[in-house]
């Protein structure tokens, strides 16, 4: 009983001061990696060279993943799915390289990938005492933020000069440091190598966020500079054993957000009221296209990618509701929070400075729930016309106004993204056009009742059926040489429209438009501002002790390679060949289980008992797509590319539940780039690369 | 608007009128089968004549599974566990046939199962009448009940006079029904063939109730007629090309009884009270044994029968408790309730006749649920000694009363197998005794209370170690000879007795026989009154709309072959030999996943792709065991061994969801024993049965 602090303070240190439920919790910056934690967990703590070599490999592609090179030519890995643009870019009618897959033999084969850009992490600068100190004490919180942001301008702008390719003053900790990002950028980046996206993605959307799994959803590129093969500072050697199961493991990449700095008051919302609300719009809405669907071949193919990315929600927001049901990990994120807020009321400086940021964001967050429905409803969501319609009369009502009263999208500097899509000249099908839009407004009077003023203005005594009739069939607004000239002629051009899209939007665009605002300005505005006081909080508490949330830039992540508890039963941590030949004839190879030629081939060709894929406890969410796995020598043992159904908690909470990451096994690359697709060179680089 | 009955009775009769929620539900009797329901849902009926070859070629083991002829020569399929038995007692030091497998070529090489007995059902007898009518209407419930016993028990014995070898009187729709079972009686049954316990048994206690699975459950036996291979009535042909998935099966066995005809009261108390405090005990002896079998290797292996017996209840309570929680089955459970009470309501014989059993029932319950902990606790479970010591103080007790005053197991009928378990010479280990006596008792004072009088004459005053340290190294009834000699002495004997364990159950009997009492008298005794008035009510309602509940004789019920949802993804209705070398690569060939070594070896022989299990939605419960599976020809094309983890609610009520009966595929019974166990003999005998 020495102890020096009453208990209640020290239960409340422990719970928030970097000790972990579990052991394989966090996505830590390169320069702050809780060395000790690991080497007590794993009887390992990497060098400063071990960790240098592997954030120097590591690459963050602009497409929204990560990759790692592989080799001292350039060569980088990462997943087929976030290489897929260049794939399919690249592809022309004779060569479907996304079906029939793509590899280089030689250096002279390998193609440009168009607007592809990868960036590797040189340094890292704490700029926090520059930044916070641009902005004076007695600022508003407002004017504080834009003398911030003005100074992280000229902090980037500085480091550009001086000679450095790409410079990001990244925000960490809510605002608690300012880290200077400085990156050596490769432009020309090239194809060498993508399997067929049915070996990729086997299983297609059923398998999708699930173990066990069967993908080789791998691609290499090549960085180049003046037109050779780039040298890059560090490079990945690659395990010639693999791991094993028990083995810590290692994934550098760049994970891009997380909702898990939510408060339980948020995070309670999301359970009871905001997602299954989302989700019942969701799953009503596949109901609609999938109904669609049902018409023909044909329209089950112009719908097919809206199936495919509405089932893939689905799946993630039933996830989400699942995980937010556990009653344990619930009871540690409140238990986390009652602990910060003891020790914030416990010290009257960080009191006075930060407030009661819980309190005002649940008094937001009970008003954002109750009009929730109209959050989605309210608005153009759906048809695609409908959508156009909407965006034109807002366009040429917000582009009346002073830049900085409008919107955020339709701000100068983002009007040409707008203006890309406004004006694009996708197809439109008028009978899906009907379709949704039947649909949609069936569901909002539905949810939001007959006597909404949003369902009355846009039914206006109509079924929804005839509205979409009328408006479909009467708009020239598939054509964008329309939108064109409606945009340009501006607020009378749109009020003397006679386009029935054009009309029925200006029926809903006052609704429409005051939603919006208050969602802005009585909402959104209230969680950024509570929500930088309370990044506030939990910086003087915690500091670095915890890890930084997430932000599209570089991290490291530890953990286990382990199996979990499911249906009665263990899953093992790995597959093998023999579990994708087992799929594959267990669902009569039919699609989204059916095997590309080659593969049903070759089978004797290989050693089925390679392990394909397998999970760990490593902490990963979206964006870490494409980062290499490697072991305790810092050697290639697999590429992270997705997570399974359990998973989707890691969005509101690291456990260990049952969640796992799942990454393609190194020596399935090996096997495959061997056996079924002959790609001698490619493997010789690897094994080449010490 | 032409019904002319009320809207709500109309309600009541479409839900209670043998409309299922799913169309396979039902195990049905031979003698009603629903044609017309598997007319529409099928497509397909059954004539007489193929229901009438299924029925003669279906087999029940007393062993306790089921199983059927598949050739002209007597040849049984059923399960490897169903045999074990046999194949365990045929085993001698030098062989080992549990490990190894068995396979006789010839039929001199078929060794006898001793005390194997094998039944067909040859014909049904309606018999109520004659039951009935045995009942004076005046007659008290009790003296009914004899009446009828009686009556069946001459029944039966003029059957077996008039020339029938087995003849049993079956009480069908609890009362609804006497049917006479006329049985043919095979007694010499001999082995011909088994796999490795590893091959039928793969995966272990983990895969049990799971799917997907890798099983080759499967044995086959022979009967024998006067020293030659019987001439069964009917055999099944074995179908070349097997299943494939949305195909329609039957499965035709003796399942054993369920838990279906329960009241909501009791089923909400199951799921609330009686089935969680039934697991808590269960996962604490559990946890006692592993953390005896941790001690070391020898004790490993003495516990380890123990430890999977009580592996395989958490997991299947585990299972009843998540089947309860599910809403929409308890729903319509309970709207079927309702729906009956109003039928019962609205008929005023009826009522008068079976008054309300709900509310009897629902009394009792809460009673047994308040106590039920008790029920557990008070009494001998758990230490092997404690139990003896028990039992031979209240055989000295019981069997100085008259013999119908006798708790049932120690009426003069019962006491042979009573004392052949009592006197049994199996070796009891004094560590694991202390073990499990320390942890019996430690977990009765936490949950009882160390104030409960049970509590308080078991430890006197001591810890539940020093009780059991000084109970088990005092007492001598380890050896069988001395439990005799104690039985022998009676009354007197007991009373003098200075063996400490003797000491501790006189000390305790007083507590554990009121409980027994209680529950027999004040709880049970209800149920089975109000539930024989239940069941009176539901046969008055439904009559043969429905199936009676289970009672391990011969249904016949229909299923399809399908997948489900699961983890995100949907579950392949099939598993392929691919499958289990997967399951085995992927978990290093380390037990229970570990195969034997001329699977090992014999990968390259079979066809990889062959069907190994598969799953069905026909309603099948424990007895299963054994069951054919076959299609519209009536050719085998399964063989039932289990269900997967949801399969368990089938227990409560059928479910479609997700609920699956799991059967080994009759191509992988072919593949294996043609190209691993080299049975051709075997294989032949097979496919010649036409």
């Amino acid at each position: 009983m020495r102890s020096t602090c009453r208990s209640l303070v020290c239960v409340a240190a422990f719970l928030v001061a970097g000790a972990f439920a579990w052991a394989d919790e966090g996505m830590w910056t390169y320069d702050n990696i809780p060395a000790s934690q690991w080497q007590s967990a794993y009887g390992f703590a990497p060098s400063a060279a071990w960790l240098e070599r592997l954030r120097l490999a590591s690459t963050r592609l602009n497409d929204g993943g990560s990759g790692s090179f592989v080799s001292p030519s350039g060569l980088i890995m990462s997943n087929h799915h976030v290489a897929l643009n260049c794939i399919q870019n690249l592809s022309s009618q004779g060569h479907d390289y996304v079906n029939e897959g793509f590899y280089a033999a030689t250096r002279e084969q390998e193609p440009a990938c168009p607007g592809y850009e990868v960036d590797v992490l040189l340094r890292i600068e704490d700029v926090t005492a520059r930044v916070v100190a641009a902005a004076p004490q007695s600022a508003s919180d407002e004017a504080a933020s834009l003398a911030r942001k003005a100074e992280c301008a000229r902090i980037e702008k500085a480091c550009v000069a001086g000679g450095a390719e790409r410079c990001d003053v990244v925000n960490l900790y809510r605002g608690g440091q300012y880290h200077l990002y400085v990156y050596k950028k490769y432009t020309d980046v090239r194809l060498v190598f993508a399997p067929e996206q049915q070996t990729a993605f086997f299983g297609g959307d059923p398998d999708n966020f699930t173990f066990p799994r069967h993908d080789l959803d791998v691609s290499f590129l090549r960085a180049y500079e003046k037109g050779q093969p780039a040298v890059p500072a560090a490079y990945l050697a690659w395990s010639s054993q693999g791991i094993g199961a028990g083995d810590v493991v290692f994934v550098s990449g760049n994970p891009g957000s997380t909702a898990r700095l939510k408060t339980m008051d948020q995070v309670v919302a999301d359970r009871d009221a905001i997602l299954p609300t989302r989700l019942a719009f969701l799953r009503r809405t596949l109901d609609i296209a999938r109904g669609y669907a049902a018409q023909g071949e044909e329209p089950a193919r112009r719908v097919r990618a809206r199936i495919f990315g509405l089932e893939n929600s689905v799946k993630a927001y039933e996830g989400f509701i699942a995980a937010l049901h556990d009653e344990a990990a619930l009871a540690r994120k409140a238990a986390e929070e009652r602990a910060l807020q003891e020790r914030v009321r416990a010290d009257a400086a960080l009191l006075s400075a930060v407030g009661d940021p819980w309190t005002e964001i649940a008094t937001a967050q009970k008003q954002h729930a109750a009009r929730y429905a109209e959050t989605i409803y309210v608005g153009y969501t759906g048809s695609k016309l409908l959508g156009i319609a909407g965006t034109i009369v807002r366009y040429v009502s917000e582009t009346h106004k002073p830049n900085e009263s409008r919107l955020d999208e339709f701000r100068d500097s983002n009007l040409a993204s707008l203006e890309n899509q406004l004006f694009s000249p996708a197809p439109i099908y008028a009978d899906m056009e009907r379709a949704t839009l039947t649909g949609q407004l069936q569901q909002a009077s539905d949810v939001l009742g007959r006597e909404h003023p949003f369902v009355k203005a846009a039914l206006a005594g109509q079924t929804p059926a005839e509205v979409a009739e009328k408006a479909v069939s009467g708009t020239k607004l598939a054509d964008p040489k329309v939108r064109r000239a409606l945009v340009k002629g501006g607020t009378r051009a749109i009020a003397r429209s006679d386009d029935p899209m054009i009309a029925l939007a200006r029926r809903l665009e006052p609704l429409a438009i005051a939603v919006r605002h208050w969602l802005d300005d009585e909402i959104v505005a209230v969680y950024d501002r509570a929500g930088e006081r309370l990044g506030r909080a939990r910086w003087a508490v915690l500091g670095k002790s915890t890890y930084p949330d997430a932000t599209f830039t570089l991290r490291i992540t530890s953990g286990v390679v382990k199996g979990y508890p499911a249906e009665g039963t263990t899953v093992a941590p790995f597959t093998t060949f023999y579990g994708l030949y087992d799929r594959a004839a267990a669902n009569g190879n039919r699609p989204p289980w059916d095997l590309p030629a080659r593969w049903q081939e070759g089978a004797g060709r290989l050693k089925l008992a390679t392990p394909l894929d397998f999970v760990s406890t490593a902490d990963v969410v979206g964006g870490n797509s494409g980062s290499p796995v490697v072991d305790r020598q810092g050697q290639v043992v697999g590429l992270v590319f997705d997570g399974n159904i359990q998973s989707l908690a890691l969005d509101y909470y690291y456990t260990e539940a049952q969640a796992r990451t799942v990454a393609v096994d190194s020596r399935a690359l090996i096997e495959a780039l061997d056996k079924i697709y002959g790609a001698s060179a490619l493997v010789n680089e690897i094994r080449a690369a010490k």
